[in-house]
């Protein structure tokens, strides 16, 4: 590793002063929205904006180049067209800013002419030791001190604070892509990587091991560079937080298509799966589970083992997802002696998993103190490591209950729970989610996703363990590296 | 066939008088909140309650059993302690009512009294011709005559009326479970299956066969009694309509689990899947599927081959969704060289399938026209069967712009077309949708579900083609038996 890889990429996450290379005009200039974008979110740091035709913008003095400014720059986030692209690197590199965003395209990805030019800010990386995310990226976003790079319009303003790490190698995973302030995804920090020209998937979950605010990885890739690397880094991360992967190329054709999207080699599926499960990664599988899955670790202890307790009002459910639960590596609790008991007391059909409160439901109208006494039971269960429990929302009047069964029972358990939502009115399940969330219990209305939400949280439970106690000749190796 | 298995369903979804037989009470009675919904669905037909402890209910008078009731009575809507059931369907089949919706549980999916009841009125059925849904069912529904059975509190009060009908063997897949008025499922008909005492799935597939309102079938279904039977009719189903399945079982617990929950034997998941591919019928994978793939069949003509497009903003999920497309059986069209020189004229890096509009849509503060463009070029294409399009929603502003390109383009070539939309405000997107969904389109906002709609679509238009053209002795043999 040599001292331009050592660098470390706090300069992207954590600047104190940003230099913004690009157009100011006031009417969709994506160096003017960048900085509106950096304002509305509160950006807790300096900003610059950089343009030869403009002395001042958003009520902020502009200045020509980089090299003008007098103040030293941390950041400079480069949105200008691509042949401008090597000369701005060259002056932040003279300026002695630490990194830049690049987030022009027409590079590697299209042509010759664009990788002769990202040839070129390869080289001034290299030789300066400027590091560079991109190009063809919108860049970082930081919930802590409210850095967003995103030059494109953004619908809102802010970004929830949590310890889920977004990153991708595409921009739908953006803050102008996704409604992240609704959805409440509790953030630490995004990263768009681009063409992976400098900046890798490795230096991002280098940085992101390291990152306090982080405390699982959702990350979307198309490659992998250099698969050694690859493999030591994240069994390192992941014997500390859960590293979540979103790769395409499963098929053939997906593969050719990622060769021709990234403009590099994919590499046989085979291959990759192998390597992913050497690591300690989990794999997903769509763009839905890469955002929701990651809320099963924000706030919960890891289930001890694998056997799931389910409590469904609808037996056709409860049915139904035991094969989600089996095909996700989870193991249907087999309830103790007490708690066939207690349940019984309830009503006799009560006593097994699935725990289907369909029929008592039907008979009262007010099943929420059946639905809490039979959450409590199963949670208190030794045989039980984790519970999906359903909550129903046809109102908001049933809110104030459900909080108290997580207040009351759930949050006393130190057991992993995940909350199948359904009902009659989008609103109050919308609601109701948020009120769950918020309490940070992960909510799914696609009870599918409930369920591999606890089978993710078990796989990585295993995971962590064999990565502690297994012989780590790698994470030695990875530490000589350093 | 005997004549009793001869007889139709349409008293269960035409009736025109019902009996509605079970607690009054107005707190809450499930008697009182059947009648409660027919009445807020606006129901065309007559309603009877039947208490001997009323002599009136919401406005409608009362009788102490059915046979006290002057007029006929074509269904009966029992929802009475389980004890009771055998002689309320005695009556009613004294009475010549010519269907009864038993909604009351407790029978055969729970031990010896529960079966040997469920006995009783199976025999009453086959000696008088009365047909039974249920028993532990919630029955059905039918928006050609606002008919609901469902005696549990439903927050709305309409269903639209369209082209898909819904059939399960569970309660999650009624009005009381589903946000089905805010989703706007175009629906014709309904049905809960429950226990299957008497009408069963393939009873239900023949009469939505025959019934005009229903152009595509989804069905949940946890057992099949008589694969012979069910094959066949399949078989000539599908030659008309989409048999779209979500069958649990598919893992050795899962198998067990629909054993236990319907107290039938599930049957090997290799068996069900050689004979659904026999059938015909397209096995789907989740509830979300269940709900929203069906769409894809309302009000679109069927692909004439597998190839398909994607027009997307986000190159990533342009590759991404090559393997959904692969794994579901469609294959990326090739563009003819008319197609590649007219995306050219727009940018010579359009011209490929995915085509991926992100870069030129970066540049310009107008992307929409380029869209539309993008949209009349790959649909005209004669090597494109089908498309998925990428609606983005920031605000409700560009709204209009995507219904115009609906109208103009999409609605005059003869394709099918599934509908991607992101963004970043909920609300927009929700409004969004529904204006799609309006126009007859299927819109998603899973890419996923966008692509897999497709390949459904694909599928079943090979499954007609090969049952029109074979040579067909189960058909035949099928109407011999009729």
């Amino acid at each position: 590793m040599n001292a331009h890889e050592k660098s470390d990429l706090r300069a992207f996450f954590e600047p104190r002063a940003i230099a913004v290379v690009g157009s100011l005009n006031e009417s969709g200039g994506l160096g003017y929205t960048a900085i509106r974008n950096m304002r509305r979110f509160h950006f807790a740091g300096s900003i610059y904006p950089i343009n030869p035709s403009y002395k001042e913008a958003l009520g902020l003095k502009a200045y020509p180049d980089v090299t003008a400014v007098e103040d030293p720059i941390d950041l400079a986030v480069v949105i200008t067209p691509k042949q401008t692209v090597p000369g701005i690197i060259d002056q932040c590199a003279r300026k002695g800013v630490k990194a830049a965003i690049v987030v022009s395209d027409g590079f590697a990805e299209s042509g010759e002419t664009g990788a002769r030019l990202q040839r070129q800010i390869v080289e001034i990386s290299h030789r300066t030791g400027l590091r560079i995310i991109g190009p063809n990226t919108i860049g970082t976003l930081n919930t802590d001190n409210n850095l967003v790079t995103n030059p494109y319009f953004i619908s809102y303003d802010k970004v929830y604070k949590g310890n889920i790490a977004y990153c991708s190698q595409s921009g739908i995973v953006g803050a102008q892509g996704q409604p992240l302030k609704e959805q409440a995804y509790p953030i630490s920090k995004m990263c768009d990587l681009g063409n992976k020209c400098d900046v890798d998937e490795v230096d991002i979950l280098d940085y992101l091991y390291q990152d306090p605010q982080t405390g699982v990885i959702a990350m979307h890739i198309e490659d992998v560079r250099d698969g050694h690397r690859f493999i030591n880094t994240v069994r390192r991360v992941a014997a500390r937080k859960p590293v979540l992967l979103l790769k395409p190329g499963r098929t053939e054709h997906g593969a050719r298509a990622v060769a021709s999207h990234t403009g590099s080699l994919a590499g046989s599926e085979r291959i990759y799966d192998a390597a992913f499960q050497q690591a300690g990664a989990i794999r997903l599988d769509t763009w839905r589970e890469l955002w929701e899955i990651p809320r099963v670790f924000v706030n919960q202890p890891l289930p001890q083992g694998n056997r799931i307790a389910f409590i469904t009002f609808t037996g056709g459910v409860g049915v139904a997802v035991v094969d989600t639960a089996e095909e996700g590596g989870l193991a249907i609790a087999d309830f103790t002696p007490a708690t066939i008991k207690r349940l019984s007391r309830l009503s006799p059909e009560l006593a097994r998993n699935p725990v289907d409160l369909g029929p008592l439901v039907a008979a009262t109208d007010n099943p929420l103190p059946l639905l809490k006494e039979t959450i409590a039971a199963v949670l208190n269960d030794s045989n039980v490591d984790c519970l999906t429990a359903t909550f129903y929302a046809s109102s908001n009047a049933e809110t104030p209950v459900y909080m108290d069964i997580i207040d009351q029972i759930i949050k006393k358990v130190n057991k992993t729970v995940s909350i199948w939502i359904y009902g009659t009115d989008l609103a109050a399940m919308e609601e109701l989610s948020r009120q769950v969330q918020g309490r940070g219990l992960p909510a799914y209305f696609d009870i599918e996703l409930a369920i591999k939400a606890l089978a993710t949280a078990a796989r990585y439970s295993g995971i962590k363990s064999s990565l502690a106690q297994a012989p780590c000749p790698l994470r030695q190796e990875e530490e000589n590296d350093g």
